[in-house]
């Protein structure tokens, strides 16, 4: 045989180095970093609260199918997710602050806490700081004011929740936060008024403040070097508008910023070639969910959901650098799809017939109130508000025992609140509530098969869904502690094998 | 230079094959096979009674812990799972037999129709039939009776759930089942008792049958050519006795079998060479679930947990060869854990206090009944069982209105069944069970921080947990149909390509 060239044994060598490479990297995947991450918490979001919002979307959209229909959301068809434990160094029904700073940090802390250790000794680093040095943007938006423990979690640190000063002033510093948005402020000037105004703060570290829905629509990279806007239409304790009340001020012509609107915001401000990080919290569902109210608690998940759908759509155009989490922190409220006397029946439709949230309906009991309503008209506003009705032949007709129990309810929210008797069983029906108020979510939701137990936050796992490069990581059963590292490795800031879901 | 020779060329090529195959191995897991399949159905099991007992059990262990613990299960530690829904073709709360059946066959029907469509003409195959074609065995236990509708999803094809007869005789030709065993049959010989008794076809068609402790226990596989084995100590409903009260007849020296007891001799006998699928429902942990009884709940957490232990330890032999699967079939009584007064407090030790299930609790209270015994005389019985009492500074001292709700309870009991006045307070109150004993378990539960909203099934997503070959194909989000092509998939009995979990 002809003895083979130089040529051919390079050839052959090549092709022996190729086939192994491309073994090799057939094998192992080229590790992708994700440059944008989105992390969407529904404050107080379990799996009812989703799957009671899918299944109430599924039959209003599907009002004569024979068979139940369930609704997506936005990321309920994310393929990646998993089940997360949520139980705090305090309790197995843990707070906001506690379960924030565990998936900012990747610790265990006591609720109240804020990226504090349980001495409130050595301060945590949250995941917004590494990504930070990493050279990203850090952005975060939430529904509440934005010194809420939940945002909090994401750029500051301190060893009490209830400091909203402290945790704005660490905030407006700007070390972390490239924009910062959604709700205002608690106490501006700190709780006695004395303290420097954390908008001129603000305003010395480079934030341009928007504050008109126009310029938070129209937010573009060269507004500024930093952000801060807040919604122009708040409602109660400087957060936005509940979802349901802000679909009825658009449909009668008024305008106002969704969550949705915030984040489309958020990323063209944001977008830049070393990335970014945004965490987006749909912040009301929990208040909703303590309120009892299962309509507002829905229509706080579809706020999220529409707001998990933009960067859905960003991740369309960036496949494979994008992450999208989406959890919540805690359950709230103990909610299951089924009640006592409704058995194995659902009457999701009958939900359709609230159209306010328990905050907005709380300003028309107070009315009542003042004008010394009468229990009949007093229920002419609870039809035309819950759909509950004393008429005869209705779907939503009240029975004996809850016509009896509406009235009690009517009969303590007619008492100016210092007149009024708290004993252990008014504890127990109302919560600390408005009784009226609470009474109506409770009758609507027990009508339709929905129910809530508690008025404070349940031991619950949480379900986190998952989509995008390193949506590996949230596979399985972990803790919440779990997020930070899974968050982290998905960037490329730790290695891979340091993440507990597989 | 020197040219090269034969040997060195047929080398090199060796070298490339070699090489590019081992990155194709490399690349492309071989497929392995789960030759041993193991499908755990705690039935009304959903993630608040796995978190529930795990934070109990946590709780129990670390008396001293100034941090909450929450315990581990056998399966909680499993790696792989997530999350389904159960819905079925009549409502969002779903019943066993339709999702018993869409889990064993792949397909949705209506409540109460086993392995039929949803016009209950054409049948569905389970996975048990096309197990059995692929020449394993199939092994069916179940702590409630064997012709229950979650067995029977898995060996019967009844356009109704409560044609127990036919689905005992359709178990009883032997034509998929090798082995079945827990508790009784509801109607050996029909509703009418006119037809023939299955037991005596069970003969004829090679079932052995083993009714006491020791054959059992000892089962081997040279003890006949199928196996019918029944607890010989039957509860009510024809099912094995309540854990809590297993343990207890255990705890005064008495013996009687555990559902791990029988998931041991159904691996002994079931084992070989083809292989088998078992599955094992912990059927009773739905009823007391129904009977808001969250003590006796999970404690048949916990002997199912005990019986997936019993395949955790058979799969350390055969690791590349087996799944385990452990699921729920829906969630029961919308249990939550957190309720209206305990606030963000779980008292879990409370619950030790209770050591008898609300169906041996029964008895005690038709002994009341029948003794005419006092409320007062009532309430010694009342806090040897739940340890509740009206004795003050007590961790269980019953409040004033506890105290009422539960002296109304009792007079109720008192009355013979047909005097009772059933109104719509009384069903939502005791719902159809022994008003003293539903408002004892309502009370602790509380007072513990649980609580129950529903005496039905609801509406959940429930966890499902995968170890082994194949237990890939049950991460992420998917639907109770999956389940089905999970299994066959994992099996090799359908490309790996027909699942949608991923």
């Amino acid at each position: 045989m002809k003895p083979l060239s130089k040529k051919l044994i390079a050839m052959l060598l090549v092709l022996v180095m190729t086939l192994s490479l491309t073994g090799m990297a057939l094998a192992e995947e080229p590790a992708k970093e994700a440059k944008y991450v989105f992390f969407f918490i529904g404050d107080g979001m379990g799996s009812p609260q989703i799957t009671a919002t899918r299944y109430f979307l599924g039959t209003l959209a599907n009002p004569d199918s024979p068979f139940p229909v369930p609704a997506e959301l936005s990321f309920t068809t994310f393929k990646s997710g998993g089940l997360m434990t949520t139980y705090d160094s305090t309790s197995f029904c843990p707070d906001s602050a506690s379960t924030a700073s565990s998936m900012a940090s990747g610790e265990k802390t006591l609720s109240g806490v804020i990226n504090y250790d349980v001495n409130k000794e050595r301060q945590f680093k949250p995941v917004t700081e590494y990504a930070k040095e990493a050279g990203k943007k850090v952005g975060i938006l939430t529904s509440v004011s934005l010194d809420h423990a939940t945002p909090a979690a994401f750029y500051a640190k301190v060893p009490s929740r209830s400091s909203y000063y402290d945790i704005a002033v660490q905030g407006m510093s700007g070390t972390t936060l490239d924009l910062i948005g959604g709700g205002g402020f608690r106490y501006p000037t700190g709780r006695e008024k004395d303290q420097k105004d954390v908008f001129e703060i603000a305003k010395e570290n480079g934030f341009t403040f928007l504050n008109d829905n126009e310029s938070i629509r129209g937010l573009k990279p060269e507004d500024g070097e930093r952000i801060l806007m807040i919604a122009p239409d708040l409602a109660g304790s400087d957060a936005m508008q509940y979802e349901v009340d802000r679909l009825r001020i658009v449909e009668e012509g008024g305008d106002s910023l969704s969550l949705a609107d915030f984040t489309k915001s958020a990323i063209n401000y944001l977008d830049n070639e070393e990335g970014f990080f945004l965490m987006v919290e749909g912040g009301k569902l929990d208040w909703a969910c303590h309120a009892n109210d299962a309509v507002t608690t829905m229509y706080e998940t579809i706020a999220l959901s529409d707001a998990v759908q933009v960067a859905v759509d960003f991740a369309q155009e960036h496949p494979d650098e994008t992450l999208i989490v989406v959890t919540g922190d805690h359950e709230t409220g103990g909610l299951t799809i089924g009640f006592a006397t409704t058995w194995y029946n659902t009457y999701f439709g009958y939900l359709d017939n609230q159209n306010i949230s328990y905050e907005d309906f709380d300003k028309r009991v107070t009315k009542m109130r003042e004008e010394g309503l009468s229990f009949e008209d007093a229920m002419a506003i609870v039809k035309e508000s819950y759909g509950l009705t004393l008429e005869e032949g209705q779907d939503l007709t009240l029975t004996a025992t809850e016509t009896a129990t509406l009235k009690d309810a009517y009969t303590m929210s007619m008492l100016p609140k210092a007149q009024r008797v708290i004993g252990e069983k008014e504890s127990f029906m109302y919560g600390g509530y408005e009784p009226l108020t609470v009474t109506c979510a409770h009758i609507l939701n027990n009508k339709s098969g929905l129910a809530y137990t508690s008025y404070a936050h349940t031991g619950l796992q949480i379900p986190v869904y998952a989509q995008g490069v390193g949506a590996e990581n949230f596979l399985g059963f972990f803790d919440n502690t779990d997020i930070f590292f899974s968050m982290m490795s998905a960037m490329g800031l730790i290695p891979a094998d340091s993440v507990a879901a597989k």
